[in-house]
């Protein structure tokens, strides 16, 4: 399949799902942005999240089970009763932003590469040769369990503090997104 | 400056380091098979850790203090006594092995991004085109604040359990170092 092909494939396929919701709503813009550019087109992202987890044991994210998800700042009122619906190992989590985006050669995925860094998406590399798939993301993170068993492990104010931090974090790896933007605004000049 | 040239030089740095005891030691096999390809050299590692960081403020981790570094299994005592030193934003931190490695062409680090996929690195990927950098890593991570400003915010068995979760994490993280092993020296034959 030669890229315009392609492309146009993976264009249809970003189109419905944002008709059905399935995109962050938040990073949109960017994603659109990035899809303007003939060389690029992006194949899946998350605009960044905290997350309560419910995991039947040890690392296993597979059978994980989401029991709360928030893109934004999230209430620790709302985080608390996340926790309390879990029952076995549950964790909190913040993970930044992540997108992966297509290009059509690399000499683009380096371009690309180069402003995600430049943007302070320090994490930012080529995971796939095929179609040259560059994924951005950054290291800002907090994760930990909070409860086991159903029983919560850190007191009121602890948790309190988790959350805050989360949001804080979260806060900073969404102000890249905006940095991004704007570098990728000024390529198209 | 080519390849050869350019891994020589690499090479040295590394035995330098080495000598020096600045080497991870439970990874210098596996580095050790890795510069045994003529297509491949280490640039830089880190076997895993756990770690006590004292940060001035939020997130600035250049100014950073390392209070306690491990790069194995680590008892609670000394954890607590790395903790407590601490004076501003006390992180504990369990960051899964990374490894960068420069290739001699696509090839060779397509190949490379491969069997560590394959070995349960699913975090990896080329971060500089300049020698084809492959970043080996993984998603295992505790990473949490636990004082303020002096004054520890988890009771004493909740940080048992993050530290307890940091060692079997970090050991869950450790074993892929293994299946790299396994993969490459395979691939010697």
């Amino acid at each position: 399949m030669n890229w315009v092909e392609y492309k146009r494939k993976k264009l249809e396929g970003y189109t419905l799902a944002k008709e059905r919701g399935e995109v962050d709503e938040d990073i949109i813009p960017l994603l659109d942005l990035i899809n303007s550019f003939d060389c690029f087109v992006t194949t899946s992202s998350c605009s960044g999240r905290i997350g309560i987890l419910d995991m039947p044991e040890f690392g296993d994210k597979v059978e994980a089970k989401f029991l709360g998800k928030w893109h934004d700042m999230v209430e620790f009122k709302d985080v608390l009763k996340a926790v309390r619906r879990g029952q076995r190992v549950v964790w909190l989590i913040m993970y930044p932003p992540i997108i992966h985006i297509a290009c059509r050669d690399l000499s683009c995925a380096e371009e690309l590469i180069s402003i995600a860094n430049k943007s302070g998406f320090r994490r930012s590399g080529i995971i796939s040769l095929k179609n040259w798939v560059v994924e951005i993301t950054s290291l800002e993170r907090l994760e930990l369990p909070v409860a086991l068993n159903g029983e919560i492990i850190l007191s009121e104010s602890a948790l309190k503090i988790m959350v805050d931090f989360a949001n804080r974090k979260l806060a900073k790896s969404k102000e890249k997104l905006k940095r991004l933007y704007k570098a990728l605004e000024e390529l198209k000049v």
